[in-house]
């Protein structure tokens, strides 16, 4: 993508299709004198902020009545001169309307290219405009709530403010070279490792959040694991049948998982189900039950399922004891409308905490979605904690982590200052990779490209 | 439809789905209190016309940063205090504003509520409100025009000058019904008929303009008819090849006509494919040919199309005869890139326009699709004239032409004044019914409720 801000832009910013209204957008210079050129009145002399109701004219033809509104730069979205124009929602007008405004000297923006402008007019720096990305395609409230966190600001203030104080050390050090004659030392390596030490912490804390974030964002993976006849299909069915299911049954990383999206209370869950847990010889089935206990690895939570009448309290403890209890895991006792008396009681006094549930019945489902929203608000961070949500921000913050270990342990063993400039360096572009203060065209195009047209 | 314009309504103005930008509408007493309420900024005492910047919020947690533009009464769209909210185009953030909106006392709007306001509140008449509901659906630029004219204004005018009119004679002749012991003649009979033929003329041309104006806005029939193997399907998928086709292959009002709905500069016609014509003791084939000249008939334009290779003079001419020629008709010779130079001399000398073509080869297609739009320009009325698309207005039309004959009628047998007055008083009636000056809630119902949510 090649970066040109000289030009004027323009595209539709609403939904794509058939709507009462429509929105298209232009920026740029030359933005007024294109869409006087076609709009009924001169907008060029109006206020900004100011909405006005005219005609599109194509000639003598009327095309449109719309309203415009005016921003004069630099308050507007971009910081350059933009016009919003409110058209009949007709793909038609939509098309004609853009068309006109080609015709006067726009051109088509490309997907991201308003908020890329936004960004070179620095109105918000790079992880805020990435996270306005992920606002629009948030789903849930959840996801919401991390994308309108990073959007407000996030943690690219405390970023900016800790790579600030390191660039006065690189400062300092590089200094120190141009008097590398006289063994004189400008910057204070106490107060040097003291700053590198909260760098580090801040870094790992934030590279710690991108697990959480990152399943947030994609839905949190709850795997359901249980011997075959469990019922696990039945369960994920169940709560299908009564939440709203975002995805119907797409084939899973393997054959034989089938994932499902469900949001239950604003959080998005991602259910897993996988093939039955048992000694086997047959190959085929060995592999389904290696696939089973990877997703349980992988997984946030993971769902024990067993069928209630069907378990005896001796194998119950050996599968709890052979399954990995380092994730979180809630253990399911299904099938229980069928139970005796005596069994449940066993299963009570089992010193465990059991749900009990029939999968075939959605009511006795509400215990267990409830304790899945109650295991997933106390692994939350609090609510001011920031969370990392983007793959190329848990990159730079993990590279930048890795290269500010390599200052503190330069600085440890006594390297010289010219190395230890090199590594705090490296450490500085990494921080300011992430905001944007170091970028290329390259990353920008990357960033911007996967953004919706009119963005 | 209850009609009810005391409370404050809401809806998704823009197109469903995900988009850079959405907008929210909000009309009605109440709405700079509701919206102010949720708004980081209390727009009560803003200027109309105003776009203003800040965030919706639920409690403290932010949804959205969004543009808030304020229209006052009677300066709106619905002539009501209006406001559209300008938000990041995500489903989530779409539905959390309106779920907010709601909370504070709006109501969602229902289909077509936010024109039906504006109708009330004498933005505009019946017959332009429904314009707006044909611009949206509207998808080529001929049905965008004939839309643009009627919601600037149409041929609403004139009828409510010949209402008028009617309405002056209506009273001086009720008048004379008061006194009518004495025998007097306030409206004078002359000139009621005058006015009588004008607006019978005007009705008559109006009627008369319908099956032209439905055809633009329904697509323009075009039958393609012939013998078997002429290469009618070869015809109809050539012409889709090269042009978009709006619709593809769906099945026609019977089983074996297909029917394909495609632009050409600007004109959308729906070319019909029929069963090939042909003397034929097949009881089956013999509906098909049957329903292949209903086709005919129907249509607006139809092609003849013949294997230039196969027919000879006699043939053609006795072809032609058959057919109907009260249709416009095009003839077209198809395969002529395997023609020898004799037969198509013959062809050239046989006195009657041909077309020649190769279906084959969608080139030599250029022709017959320049053709098909010069006849209907041709058939066009003069850009001026008003051209009648609804068929509401052709069915309110249509009766007061024959209220207006009956009228006329009455006069002529010189029926008396109390029975000419109970017809006239029935005309008015209809002509009131096209621009909304008579209506009944029932009525407006019907016409709102086709019309999108949000407009």
């Amino acid at each position: 993508m090649i970066l040109d801000y000289s030009d004027t832009i323009c595209a539709l910013s609403t939904a794509n299709g058939i709507g009462a209204i429509a929105v298209i957008r232009v920026s740029g210079k030359n933005t007024f004198p294109i869409v006087s050129a076609i709009f009924s009145k001169d907008i060029s002399s109006k206020k900004t902020h100011t909405a006005h109701f005219g005609t599109i004219k194509e000639g003598n033809k009327i095309i449109d009545e719309v309203l415009v509104n005016v921003f004069i730069n630099p308050q507007s979205f971009t910081g350059e001169d933009t016009v919003e124009i409110g058209c009949h929602g007709s793909v038609y007008v939509q098309q004609k309307i853009l068309q006109l405004l080609l015709k006067n000297g726009a051109r088509m923006a490309k997907a991201g290219e308003f908020s890329m402008r936004a960004f070179a007019n620095g109105k918000f720096d790079l992880s805020q405009a990435e996270a306005i990305s992920d606002l629009i395609s948030s789903s849930n409230e959840a996801s919401h709530k991390l994308a309108m966190q990073q959007m407000r600001g996030g943690f690219s203030k405390e970023i900016d403010d800790l790579r600030e104080e390191l660039i006065n050390f690189a400062s300092l050090i590089e200094l120190e070279l141009d008097f590398s004659e006289e063994d004189v030392e400008f910057a204070d390596r106490t107060q040097l490792n003291e700053l590198l030490t909260r760098i580090e912490g801040k870094l790992k804390s934030l590279t710690d959040s991108f697990s959480y974030g990152n399943a947030i964002k994609n839905g949190i993976p709850i795997a359901i694991i249980g011997r075959p006849n469990a019922g696990k299909s039945t369960l994920l069915n169940s709560i299908l049948k009564e939440e709203r299911a975002i995805v119907s049954e797409i084939a899973g990383t393997t054959r034989d998982t089938i994932e499902e999206k469900i949001i239950i209370e604003g959080i998005e869950f991602r259910f897993i189900d996988t093939a039955g847990l048992r000694e086997t010889e047959d190959e085929i089935e060995k592999i389904g039950v290696k696939r089973a206990l990877e997703q349980l690895e992988k997984s946030t939570i993971y769902i024990y399922l067993f069928d209630s009448n069907q378990m005896n309290m001796i194998e119950l403890k050996q599968d709890l004891k052979e399954l990995d209890d380092s994730v979180t895991r809630i253990i399911v006792a299904n099938k229980t409308d069928l139970i005796s008396e005596e069994k449940l009681q066993e299963y009570k006094d089992f010193g465990i905490e059991i749900l009990f549930i029939s999968a075939k019945e959605t009511d006795s489902l509400e215990n267990l979605k409830q304790k899945l929203v109650s295991e997933m608000e106390k692994q939350t961070i609090s609510q001011n904690d920031i969370i990392v949500t983007n793959l190329r921000h848990f990159e730079a913050l993990s590279q930048a982590h890795d290269a500010i270990i390599q200052v503190k342990n330069g600085l440890e063993n006594n390297i010289s200052g010219d190395f230890l400039a090199i590594d705090i360096r490296q450490s500085l572009h990494f921080l300011g990779e992430i905001t944007g203060q170091v970028s290329t065209d390259e990353l920008l195009g990357n960033i911007f490209g996967k953004f919706c047209i009119g963005k």
